[in-house]
């Protein structure tokens, strides 16, 4: 395909959840002993159950961050949204948080620290680094991000995202500082993202784009992010096409 | 040798100009040519010439950073330290800033960015990421810690320091908004460094301390940092002798 305006691009920034990792099978993976343990008419009732509880988890996940992006609340890292959420979310399978050992919810929470790539990263991830800086702009924590990537063998030039830039996407500031930090020129970095919305902000900033839709991140029934809205800078489908259009 | 003090240590973060990295050799390499070309007369009276540039140059750079730890100005990262430094020191030798393209100054800016590992480090590095996240908290920015890795294949789980805490070493926050991030106890976080400052630092705020002697970082006449100050949790000769010590 045609990336003519990928052409300066000197760092390619990546989102992480949906676009690099499947959190909806590893949340679920996760869960399933847990809600074993703690519910089991619900998983007796409910095979689906953990997936269920994946989505529930991920479907708080951007109105906890509308209250820091809208200055009500201070910055805080995203795992400690994640673990509020999560008691937020136990109710709902009829699971009282207080009935349940701290320990367990924090290590519950931690799921998201072991999340499992998407099988084209790795080694495309590899092949983009021998010519470009890459970093994860996520709106997940450093050390969340550095879990995920020591598990998966990702090679990160740095860990960039919210907790650098105290704000979280799609605010301006989440894409600008980011160039800020790298010393670089908008046009010189280019965001990966299988969203859309991650794709458009990033774009409003003067970023560079790449769109690798992820049919099943949400699910066989997913409904939404299955095509570019935009004319992006490129659309692959996957970290190793994407290798291939940069020549690397 | 004992290091009982680092059995629950789950990161080490290393101090890097002079602990890691030969900012002497490397600084004065990228000067050579700078000064035979803007003071070619203080070249042919003084061989040593590159390497008091970059003696002159570093000497700046406590003194530069202490106007942002004691609050007169607001954070601003080392490249721009490094920058107006430069300009401040060229009078030193001869050199009018103004008569200097623009261009070049930001070149020889740079030479921060292009420094050399001391021989130990590349292996020693690698080893000890096998069992522990290795993060650089140094006082350089995010995008210099990445130069430097990327030049030197330097595999970093994540680059923390100034730019991440906002906040330069030594001031308590360096140090324990490092170990925030992490979301560690300061005691399972082991500070590396060459210089005993540093350390007695990182041991104020309750982290682990390994001190490895880089005698020749300030030339041959170097009489500083020769020898452990404090009873430091271990004290190495390298990163590889480190490695051993942790047993990875």
């Amino acid at each position: 395909m045609n990336a003519a305006g990928l052409e300066r691009v000197r760092a390619i920034v990546f989102d992480v959840f949906g676009t690099l990792v499947d959190w909806r099978s590893g949340v679920a993976r996760d869960a399933a002993p847990f809600l074993a343990a703690h519910a089991p008419d619900v998983i007796g009732r409910n095979g689906l159950a953990p997936y269920e509880f994946a989505d529930s988890w991920r479907r708080r996940y951007s109105p906890s961050m509308e209250e820091i992006r809208s200055g009500r609340r201070g910055f805080v890292r995203l795992d400690v949204l994640h673990r509020e959420n999560l008691e937020a979310v136990l109710p709902e399978f009829g699971i009282d948080p207080s009935s349940v050992p701290p320990v367990e919810l924090d290590d519950l929470t931690l799921a998201w620290h072991r999340l499992d790539p998407w099988p084209d990263v790795r080694a495309g991830l590899a092949r983009l680094q021998t010519r470009h800086i890459v970093a994860p702009l996520s709106n997940g924590n450093i050390v969340l991000m550095v879990d995920i990537a020591r598990r998966a063998g990702l090679a990160w030039d740095a860990i960039l995202g919210a907790e650098v830039t105290r704000a979280y996407k799609p605010m301006p500031e989440a894409y600008l500082r980011t160039v800020e930090v790298l010393a670089m020129r908008p046009a010189e970095v280019c965001l990966v993202a299988a969203h859309n919305s991650d794709l458009a902000a990033a774009r409003s900033s003067g970023l560079r784009t790449a769109f690798v839709p992820r049919p099943s991140e949400h699910g066989p029934g997913q409904v939404t992010d299955l095509t570019p809205e935009q004319d992006w800078d490129a659309v692959v489908s996957g970290l190793e096409d994407l290798a291939d259009v940069l020549g690397v």
